[in-house]
């Protein structure tokens, strides 16, 4: 391990999917259907299931919405969690309906007794509560104390641990210590500190997140930058990429961040060369067209959790090399490929057969059950 | 400055464009249009140039391509970066055509007396070389020696600081220095830790790249998460975001990494709520048209160094609050929107007219000069 060991925070259960306590770190995203709207939504749940989504969220904004939620979650297998703003109602409506986690933003609900009565009913009935801290939702004078002092970035991080403290404290009061806490905000360093200071302050799993990060290719970077560096630093059991996107985007996102620090990798990795002016071959539409053929091998293998590295090369000479850490991969040029497999060629073959001829191969490493973790996992 | 200062390493001039010595960092690509076509060369070179790109590398590989180099640099701006593998005296013509900088591929270029004639014909020239190992084309036992007793991404990243103190060595017995060293592989943990070796053994300034990183977006995450590591820990003078799309792509992705990280924020950054089931309009739509809307006035202040912070919010209530930050936004709501700067409201007006007002004040904002830098850059 490069980065250190990951320190183990408190469990919590979120229905069935553990968070902090040495469990894997799971990847959660929003439905942006009406939520009044069961089959809408529920259809859109059952997309993120499939896209490997482990929990979801749900905006509650009124009463009709939360008491959709127990027809939704009758037929959904992922947790739910609710997300609650402004009205605590909503959230004990919420919690009668049988949600496994609420989400509260402290800054949209600051009246100490309305949050000590949705501890005592989450408490009774073993629901988990979010502390969801963002940063945009901070009364400004939070913030105002401690900018003259240390800057625009520590002050947001620290007002935004006050926040948690405050409302980590009233839930506590009630003996609830079932708490996920999370500090969003759109500036990266900001967000990176206000993490580290909460860790260092409690010992509750940690749920991590950009906020508002902003149209692909931009937001995705943002997301990716800010999550890397705190999963990176130890720092994350559960994420969410906030994307203005189909919310599929998000948890492919999610998966794609933890894929890169080896943290979570299953299911298919795809190499693929940039190419440059010596590729002869539309490389980018051949690693396309691999990737829709694969997508079901990939949710297989996800399932079960393996996976497997296919490289896709755009030079003849260099490609089986380069790709030498794939399980299976092909060296593109101009009207034939070489279908490799660890850096060792197997077959070469005409243009037309290389896709077919590599998905052949991919298939047999699979069936034949060699896809462990490839060597070079950290 | 959340992440600690960005220690300063040695200057290396790449044509125009200075690389380490505390200059920012600068955002390279590479074309993908055969070298031999100067026209359509040059023609992704300008495209390159529009998207903020700083200097621009073209692969070589054979002498036809080499005799290019002159008729294309004559027509571009940018410093210009020849890439050379196997064949030295590709390099020796690049040199004569007038290239900036050379790139030497340690794996594949390996006859120590090739690399001096390189050496001595730069070092007259006034040309800048970059070693640039990849872990995919090292020899495999550089990194088998490692292996049993490290683990395999700390033996792929001490290969690599091998692979470059030897050709370092060479390149400094001709008297050599104007060198920038590169160490990429897929891997982000070994890729990481092979920076950390290297700016530990030499003061020479760090190209960053994560190599072959698959199709978007998962390439483009794990380029974030790879890079956004690496800057953070204050290593990283230059950058290649590597991807097979249009090398426009791998520019914007680059600089949205510097843009998440403060380093390098100019120009449009847009803020956008990923949306939920409270919202009630087509946001993603409307940021997109926005985006659009404002490339002009991106450039326009990408040009003159200056930057703008503008929110597209999809929620009435939620929203001035939580971009308090921007300069400019809006909360489009179901029939209206509000246009608000820094969280107070300027104007509601109907759904019909939100993107003209929207832009309207925006112009206003830059026209009077108040687009600082944003509160929130650390």
């Amino acid at each position: 391990m490069i980065f250190g060991a990951r320190p183990v925070r408190r469990l919590v259960r979120v229905g069935s999917v553990p968070v902090g306590g040495g469990a894997p770190v799971s990847v959660q995203s929003m439905t942006k259907t009406d939520t009044r709207d069961v089959a809408a939504t529920v259809a859109q749940i059952h997309q993120l299931t499939e896209a490997g989504c482990d929990i979801v969220r749900l905006a509650v904004p009124d009463l009709a919405a939360a008491r959709a939620l127990g027809a939704i979650k009758a037929e959904i297998t992922l947790p739910l969690v609710a997300d609650i703003h402004f009205n605590h109602r909503l959230a004990l409506e919420a919690i009668r309906q049988g949600v496994d986690k609420i989400r509260l933003n402290p800054g949209n609900l600051r009246k100490p007794e309305y949050v000590s009565e949705v501890a005592r009913r989450a408490g009774e009935a073993g629901v988990a509560i979010r502390v969801g801290v963002n940063a945009g939702s901070l009364p400004p004078e939070s913030r105002a104390r401690y900018e003259a002092e240390h800057g625009p970035a520590e002050a947001t991080a620290r007002a935004m641990l006050d926040a948690a403290k405050e409302q980590i404290a009233l839930l506590e009061a009630e003996g609830f210590h079932d708490i996920v806490v999370s500090a969003k905000a759109f500036d990266v360093p900001a967000t990176v500190r206000a993490y580290q200071l909460i860790a260092a302050a409690c010992d509750y799993p940690l749920h991590i997140g950009i906020t508002e990060a902003g149209l692909p290719p931009a937001g995705t970077v943002r997301s990716a930058v800010g999550l890397g560096l705190l999963l990176a630093g130890g720092l994350g059991d559960t994420l969410r990429v906030s994307l203005p996107t189909d919310p599929v985007e998000e948890v492919r996102v999610g998966r794609a961040i933890l894929g890169a620090l080896n943290l979570r990798r299953r299911g298919l990795t795809l190499v693929v060369c940039p190419t440059c002016g010596r590729c002869e071959v539309d490389l980018r539409g051949l690693a396309e067209r691999a990737e829709q053929r694969l997508a079901d091998l990939d949710r297989r293998l996800h399932e079960q959790g393996r996976e497997i590295t296919v490289a896709i090369m755009g030079c003849v000479v260099n490609g089986p090399g380069e790709a030498r850490e794939a399980h299976v991969g092909v060296a593109a040029g101009k009207g034939r490929g070489v279908i490799f497999s660890h850096g060792h060629p197997l077959r070469t073959v005409e243009e037309g057969q290389v896709l077919d001829t590599l998905v052949e191969e991919i298939e047999k490493v699979v069936r034949e059950g060699s896809a462990p973790a490839p060597p070079t996992t950290s």
